[in-house]
């Protein structure tokens, strides 16, 4: 690559970290009271770890922008911001205590998992392109515990498929 | 599941079926831009494939409308019009015939499939627990070549890597 294409992309890169770093943000805000609004124990369980890895993820990000000897900064995620406001809404449009809830919830949860998949996902590629090979590893690390999440939800919601079944025979 | 669950949920199931729809229709619209923004052949080749799917992604929807005698209609996706959006501001600001445009573009279009592989996904999921097993499949079909379309622009990604390589070499 020519040296003026490397700092371009190197400035977009940055550009798309601090968006990331912005999104987990308000995940971190945005997760226990979705936790505390789903109606299985093991769904408030999954958004409780889900919070944990959060925070983990976080600091990853803070450990990229040392790396790079770049100012840790955020800017604000407009995607994350609305699909948190979906996330909310749906507290708001289903009663306590039901499957329904669940579900909605599960979709949502599902809509931001992929959206950060998508985020890692492409840093990771962009941070090989650029060369910053431990910068790939950390996003890879997160990337993993995002797909990991998104199964984890769909097996949850596969639950009830069995649990419906059940009920019905 | 009790009669009440079911309904709601079915009703759910109907409302996110809209809004998936419309996210197509939204895509359809944008993709002809988006194409002809590309620096690479290769990216340009691969959004006009996918505008093709995408058609066919919005028949298939239609078909899963009739499947369950509800009247086709859709429903504003916010979400879908924000992703659009940032595609747009790459355009805008970026150079055309630069590398720069083609990595953010595939960032802006690898958030598109995910947000669209999470829909599919969880739709599916949900046609399943309601027992809508003809569109459970349709849904199906529709998110492998979501993930098809992500796994394309990937590939093109890692493309620029080796490029990037060689220019140096």
């Amino acid at each position: 690559m020519k040296t003026q294409e490397t700092s371009e992309l190197h400035q977009f890169f940055i550009q798309q970290l601090m968006d990331v770093y912005n999104a987990e943000q308000q995940l971190i805000e945005a997760l226990p009271t979705i936790a505390e609004a789903a109606t299985s124990t093991e769904l408030r369980r999954a958004f409780e770890n889900h919070l944990e890895e959060t925070n983990m993820h976080a600091r990853r990000l803070e450990k990229a922008f040392e790396f790079m000897n770049e100012p840790l900064s955020s800017q604000k995620c407009q995607a994350m911001q609305g699909l948190i406001e979906e996330g909310e809404e749906i507290i708001d449009d289903t009663e306590d205590d039901t499957l329904v809830r669940d579900c909605a919830l599960i979709v949502a949860a599902q809509k931001v998992e992929h959206y950060e998949i998508a985020s890692y996902g492409s840093l990771r590629t962009l941070a090989e392109i650029l060369g910053y090979m431990e910068v790939a590893t950390l996003l890879q690390t997160t990337l993993d515990e995002e797909y990991a999440a998104d199964d984890k939800l769909t097996s949850i919601a596969t639950g009830y498929i069995n649990q419906g079944a059940e009920e019905e025979g």
